[in-house]
């Protein structure tokens, strides 16, 4: 039984007790922030011991309710609730055990599965996601929502964000796109406790303000005492009802809570991320005894709350095909004849990559952020088999990569595209979806200087140098965080789509806007860490990658003339073999020079990095992009700009290799 | 005379003059968005021939009314404007020029100051910033704005906003910035064409929801037919008469407009970004003729538009002032007992200087967002003679970065701070900025692993890697795109945060959370591009920067009971005096070992990249962060989790040397 004054009794009860646990794991952990989790403990006793479906045994069950606590620093209340309620936790899937008090105090240590912010692959399966760096939460959520509808299951998704929080832009893209979706499986939350770190809440962000704004995005909206189990239960009994209903508005919870709830201590002043230690302590858990002593008397002995299993989940039946050839896949498509013109651009062979992949392979799903006809993910978004896999995202780039990141904790793969430049939207989500351990790739078109006519403002050009930051650190499987390919024609942009789906983990691919000749054929094999070899020569290294192994394979023929036999590979992934490439320069007497269309820290560096380590004396000449460009009308008008050109390239070699000029 | 029939005749006439010019040069430069700039004829016809206060002569004249676009690939109706006023242009402010039509066929030329989308340093000074990748503008208006609040100025900022393009979140940010901050010389204008670039717009994003949602943000909204004259100029009178007025809500208009106005072709099938061209162009033009015949009966002889020229600018008073010593500064502020400590966090010290720059330097301003407390900037904020020079942006990094463009373009030096991680958020904004060529400094804090405690989501990891791409980049004025600096101590930040203030371009620096040791004195010169050699060694060069350097001082003395001699430098700058580091390593028998607090392609590729070029055998070690880390209660235990303890600089030496360990 669940209702009347003992359930409101129970759950002061035992939000009084997430409190202290709460305020005890952050004194002893030293950092922490016991005043935001307090302004929570009601409404997580609430739904983590009532109103979720879930299974404390298998906190990852794929058809479980789910929580996304997007104010990620109000964790320790979960870690509470976690603990209490023996949650099974472990780095380990095969070795969980139930969380404890204990496991709970040692929040934050080195080799604790506790970190200190939400963070499922340090050992938490419950969160589907890491959060921390804020405003990311409900796009989370909504992907996690996205996917439980593809699969039919009745999932609940919880999001909680907090009122300062949701200043950030991210809040209204996620808003809008649940709202465009009709995602009423999910429940927005807005914890207004009125205080941020350095103060009160802007007046933009208040409960009134917020429940405006909700209403005007279109959804409906449930104003509550945040500490108040009635109401508490009431709005989530409320939403319970109407989730998945395409029929109505989704529905929100603005909860008017208290920071630092039942301690006037933790209310005077500011206690923003800061423990309580020492006398505050002991005076602060004695100020929660006495509202315990107060809220609890109708606590009967009968009223222990009963969670709900969550149903049956279907069987996952993944069974993947094998991609055809590109060849084939041309031909299925009535192509044929553009395979004879041969040239194609490489964001037109993703998109048909991409449909292929989505045939044979039921769990790849495709997001794009309104550039789909640019990017050619419409070629899947408009294969009538594929389209309910296809979400549109608009133009929203943040919400795109973190609803991404709940499709892939939600078992599926999911490919993200839009510009290479408007990636740089979303930075902070892609890294956070590389710490939650998401499988994502991401594809950016347009990439380069190759762009031209449309200007800087649409050029992808530090991109490399911040994935290759990504592709230096190893994940929680132990592998590149990233990997970056930057297919140079169509067969490989076809075959390296496929092996990034193949792969666990974040990928980036470049794709060109203008049409590349092929160099590769069907037979051609393309591995993450792998590169090709076009030319064999002995004078002189060329590393390129993208569009310019096409200006350094017409440099080839300058270098040839002008009696310098160069080598030329096509650096299409970073990593890459460095062992191998080091054999390469070794053939051409130590002389390299890469060539990339973009700024620095990209491919020229990962071969400068395996260079300076080796110790021997080879030479290195990086061309890349040295100037911020602007518009030109063709590609090779903006190449010579940057002195990317083939003369470029030969004169390069020539005063590299002292071969007057 | 600008009312009546005639002036309506008149808007029509010229707007219809404007269109066919931006169908003209886009169909000349074979690429563009003419649809896009014909549903904003009209508008721009009566801001720029009649609302707007200003001199085509000096387009960039102190307080001119302002129009930021924001939807930049619409820019061909404005050029077609600036075209037909004969605005100056050209990238050098002493060779400028009235622009003519033939400048305006040469649209998106290699050599033209007419980019392809808003870029100012091209040569285009009537526009404050580049704009192009969508939803920044406001921001940048905003900023503008606060500047001319600050200064006294009646200068109105009108800026146009697409529909589809409202649904980038930084639009959201903006509104509530300028809603709180009451800045009503702000016309907010959002262009509800209905159509983006893959089809229809949401209707999220539609003109009737818009209006709603900036109601619900505070705003006094008029909804108009955005091709008629009346109801634009009548709106544009409503704000004239409210700018400035801080007793009521900011205005915002929700213009109903037509994509490809007035011409059934262009409306039909969707040809968003598409130029159009031969026949088409002709029966487009017809189309518009058509149009021109139907509006301009009315139109008399004496309705030229009359543009009301700008007020006169105060004369800049920007007397600047000597920066006293850090200890003059610490004793200033009764901080003498902290220099005795010898120690203090970089982030302290930041905003000591901070506050010293601001009673120095007038045109120092700061922005920061909610976690000032954390950056120190709070040190600025909290002085009551530099408070209004403080604008807190609250949890909104993207809004935060675009407004210090649109400060910068105002002349200010805006100081941006907030963790190094969350600058993550604001890489499209800071890309944007420099390439904008914006005067900004962004102060990251909290970088690196000695955060500890919080965990991954909080910690600055791959920054270096992408603010070192731009650091390799030449910006417009010939000099590094962007300067990054890291500080090992007080001193150090006390002195670079006065060297940012010189520098006239983008430096990032990034700040410390734990107290480090003293290194330096009043004393010591700091300068973009040097370093500092710490200790004079002969058998192994250790290059480090911020916190490393604290743990490479430590290794110095367990190497030298091992009997090695190691050089330490302090590379507290990128880009750095490559050549100077080379004598040292060459000094150090070629032997290098770089340390860094964060993921690749930072300090140690730069290194890399030196050596690798001089051809010399050099042998480098770079040790970083090489796995993604967790939580950890202290910074020694985060930097023996990611192996970067002196003993583990110790080993790295011993076996690199061959010494047996």
């Amino acid at each position: 039984m669940e209702t009347g004054m003992s359930f409101e009794a129970a759950v002061h009860a035992q939000a009084i007790e997430l409190d202290r646990l709460a305020l005890e794991m952050t004194a002893d952990a030293g950092s922490g922030h016991p005043s935001t989790a307090m302004s929570l403990g009601h409404i997580v006793t609430v739904l983590m011991f009532s109103a979720m479906r879930w299974s404390p045994e298998v906190p990852d069950y794929p058809s479980s309710d789910r929580l996304v606590l997007s104010e990620g620093h109000a964790v320790p209340i979960v870690y509470a609730a976690a603990a209490r309620l023996g949650v099974q936790i472990g780095r380990d899937p095969s070795q969980r055990r139930p969380m404890t008090i204990d496991d709970a105090m040692r929040l934050r240590e080195a080799d604790s599965e506790i970190d200190g912010h939400p963070n499922p692959v340090e050992g938490f399966p419950f969160f589907d996601a890491a959060t921390g760096s804020l405003g990311q939460g409900l796009s989370v959520a909504a992907g996690i929502a996205e996917a439980a509808r593809l699969e039919n299951m009745d999932k609940r998704v919880f999001c909680i964000i907090g009122d300062g929080e949701s200043r950030e832009g991210q809040v209204a893209e996620a808003l809008d796109y649940i709202a465009e979706r009709g995602l009423t499986n999910v429940l927005t939350i807005f914890n207004c406790n009125e205080y941020g770190q350095t103060g009160r809440v802007s007046d933009q962000q208040s409960a009134e303000k917020l429940e405006a704004k909700l209403k005007a995005f279109g959804f409906d909206v449930t104003v509550i005492d945040g500490h108040s189990p009635a109401e508490i239960k009431d709005a989530l009994d409320a939403f319970a009802q109407r989730s998945g209903d395409s029929s109505v508005a989704p529905m929100a919870i603005v909860a008017k809570t208290v920071k630092g709830w039942g301690s006037p201590t933790l209310q005077a002043g500011n206690w923003h991320g800061k423990p309580a230690s020492g006398d505050t302590l002991t005076k602060v858990l004695d100020e929660l005894n006495e509202r315990r002593n107060e809220l609890t008397t109708a606590l009967g002995s009968g009223d222990a709350f009963t969670i709900e299993p969550p149903a049956q989940a279907p069987a996952p039946e993944f069974a993947t095909g094998d991609l055809p050839s590109f060849s084939e896949a041309m031909r299925s498509r009535d192509m044929e004849s553009t395979l004879h013109t041969g040239r194609l651009a490489t964001r037109k062979a993703y998109g048909i990559a991409l449909q292929q992949l989505g045939r044979v392979n039921p769990r790849v799903v495709t997001l794009d952020a309104d550039v789909s006809n640019s990017t050619f993910a419409e070629t899947f978004a408009k294969d009538p088999d594929l389209a309910s896999r296809f979400f549109e995202c608009r133009i929203g780039e943040q919400n795109m990569v973190s609803a991404a990141v709940g499709l892939s904790a939600s078992g599926f793969i999911p490919f993200c595209s839009t510009f290479g430049k408007f990636f740089a939207r979303a930075i902070d989500q892609i890294e956070m979806a590389i710490i939650s351990g998401a499988n994502i790739k991401l594809v950016g078109s347009h990439v380069g200087v190759s762009l031209a006519a449309d200007g800087p403002s649409q050029m992808a050009l530090p991109d490399v140098a911040w994935f290759r930051s990504l592709s230096t650190v190893k994940n929680h499987l132990g592998n590149p965080a990233c990997y970056i390919l930057q297919p140079a024609d169509a067969y490989a942009a076809y075959a390296l789509t496929g092996v990034m789906a193949e792969y666990e983990g974040a990928c980036y691919m470049r794709t060109l806007r203008p049409d590349t000749e092929f160099l590769y054929n069907d037979d051609t094999v393309f591995n993450l860490g792998g590169f090709e070899v076009l030319n064999e020569g002995r004078d002189v290294l060329l590393c390129a990658s993208g569009y310019m192994v096409h200006e350094a394979n017409k440099a080839l023929e300058l270098l040839d003339k002008n009696g310098i036999s160069a080598t030329l590979v096509d650096l299409y992934s970073l990593p890459f073999d460095e062992e191998a490439l080091l054999d390469m320069a070794n053939a051409n007497n130590g002389y390299i020079v890469t060539l990339e269309d973009n700024f620095g820290g990209g491919i020229g560096s990962a071969v400068a990095d395996a260079l300076a380590e080796s110790g021997e004396g080879f030479t290195l000449e990086q061309m890349k992009v040295d100037r911020i460009p602007k518009s030109a009308r063709t590609p090779d008008e903006v190449i010579q700009m940057v002195g990317l050109s083939p003369e470029d390239i030969l004169n390069r070699c020539l005063t590299m290799l002292g071969v007057p000029v």
